[in-house]
């Protein structure tokens, strides 16, 4: 089978749990006949791609190329794509295959994959009768996904700044969605980071009055520019116990552990939180008096399957809603790392490819 | 304004935390313009009466006559009530009055009252003005309610084991009827004592294949009997393993901390747990890792509104459900708690109101 050369930037195998990333040189497979060949345009980058490169989740193989965020052109498709031609500009979010089969699948809910070997990961994603297989991501000049897992992307939505909405954008539009939020409905949003400001920014086009959730001050006036109707500093004691009881439902979208005791009594009578991404356990035990008193729910959701990102894409071009991104270069890249668990970004990077180009290490 | 004299048992005031229930005469005001007098026939006895004897809440005011599942006959009733006469026979449950004013009470969800006082609880129902005033429940003669929190008790039910509905009913109705359990629906029931053998039957009732989890082997018959499709014993390991991801639906009703984490990985994608009843934290921290990979939630709920507490009566006289009840004595009531606590009881114990006339120390 043919090869194809590709180029990008990957946490090396030399670095068990390391944080730097570095040029990198690699192989991808041509596409299959069900596959499309994507040459990247733009990537961004998620917080959970510096969980991964530092192996905080146990599972990551090096080296790891991160990036499922991804926006380009295709430049090749297999023999059986019927969806996409060549100069379609698409994008990949958090998965690029999976079995197909199964009654997730077939809901187009893959991230439940029941196949036997799950959901293909976009990296890595590791396939278990094959413990040398892993997949690269994004943060490189190629990239090859099933059709399926391959995304229209909207004429009217500004290239360089949507590839957040395909991990960010869906990570956030499934609960609201699911909540069915609506006119009227008060939504908090808790963690003002890159999801938490796709929240603020979706909800607000469902109609809901949103209240941004921080710890920074910092972040007000950036939290108010991009749509939300009221900040709370969520260390502020009086400010919070004068919010008891206020919202239908809370986002929260910490990116590390927290207690979530703490945002519990805020939540209106049968109304709903959930957490999203993968966290481990919560700092403390929760303490369900609370969550009974007023009937409410605690959830969790990760991600969407491809009809809900093809969907948060549709809806943004439709609310005119766009991520608010930095462009950066690839040669940045661990800087941003940084910046990002420092909270300076606004609110997510994403990785200009073009820019892959200027490594001399990479060119030949 | 007169009084009305009434004989019942009731937790001294010199046994602060004890748990023994003592013949006890007190007096209660006769109704207001709203309000019914009761004579009690029969009065469930809850795990929660249990709990506040014991003061387990922090909360209890002695003297304290228990007794929230109440079933009796109108003997008098205030110059407005339009909904009852003398001779009818109804029910009360948790609840006896509300502001009825706040959004809450309109939408006939009192257990959420947001007036001043809040609701009054029939038992160990402070009303926050008067350090003096408390409610003494059903475990009595008599009781006064405000008809709005009076129940019509359908003709088709067995009077002697209609009480539980009142409580164990409504707690276990409502959580259920909220997720709309129909066929098709796996249901599990944790935990199978008062509570939860009707979770058992409404869940069947509303379609659902219903497994009944519990530690006690000894209760598999039992549960079986009452209509569970499937018996599943917690601390099988290797059963509970294969269960992973069965169940859209599982309602938890263990009366006492427990480790929520161990069920979650039971729930299927995008399904729901909820605990109900006023528990505190649980044993351990929730792992959002497993909440979110499959995106479920994780709840609470307590009671139900008058809407709903007619509504199970109702339900249960349509579907023809009544709670497996052991009569009891009033004397033997504090053995009753003993065998409570020791899961003997199959399922509830009621306590024949007509016993206290056996009282040698109530009749004068």
């Amino acid at each position: 089978m043919t090869k194809i050369k590709t180029v990008g930037y990957a946490a090396s195998g030399a670095l068990i749990g390391g944080k730097t990333l570095e040029p990198y040189q690699f192989e991808r497979n041509e596409p299959k006949p069900n596959e499309v060949l994507i040459d990247v345009l733009y990537c961004g980058v998620c917080h959970s791609d510096i969980h991964q490169v530092n192996n905080d989740w146990k599972n990551t193989i090096y080296p790891c190329v991160p990036g499922h965020e991804v926006v380009g052109k295709v430049i090749a498709t297999g023999s059986a794509v019927t969806k996409f031609s060549t100069g379609d500009i698409v994008g990949v979010g958090c998965m690029i295959d999976s079995c197909q089969h199964c009654e997730p699948c077939q809901e187009n809910e893959e991230q439940f994959c029941e196949g036997p070997h799950g959901q293909t990961m976009t990296y890595n994603g590791y396939w278990k009768p094959d413990p040398e297989f892993n997949t690269f991501g994004g943060y490189s000049n190629t990239l090859v996904a099933n059709e399926k897992f391959v995304m229209n992307i909207p004429n009217s939505l500004e290239l360089s700044a949507v590839a957040p909405i395909l991990c960010a954008g869906v990570t956030t539009y499934s609960p609201l969605k699911r909540w069915g939020v609506t006119a009227g409905d008060n939504v908090a949003v808790v963690g003002i980071g890159g999801l938490g400001h796709m929240g603020v920014k979706i909800a607000r086009a469902m109609g809901a009055t949103v209240t941004a959730i921080t710890t920074k001050d910092s972040k007000g006036p950036a939290a108010l520019s991009i749509g939300a109707d009221e900040i709370l500093n969520s260390t502020d004691e009086v400010a919070i116990e004068a919010h008891a009881n206020k919202f239908d439902y809370i986002l929260v979208t910490i990116p590390e552990a927290f207690d979530v005791n703490d945002y519990i009594p805020l939540i209106k009578r049968r109304g709903a939180l959930v957490t999203v991404g993968l966290l481990g356990p919560y700092d403390a035990p929760t303490n369900n008096m609370d969550v009974a008193k007023f009937c409410v729910t605690v959830g969790g959701s990760m991600i969407g399957g491809t009809a809900e990102t093809q969907e948060v894409l549709d809806f943004c071009a439709e609310h005119n809603i766009l991520p608010d991104v930095e462009l950066i270069d690839i040669k940045d890249i661990n800087d941003a790392f940084d910046k990002i668990k420092d909270e300076e970004v606004r609110f997510r990077y994403v990785i200009d490819m073009a820019t892959l180009k200027n490594e001399p290490e990479l060119t030949e």
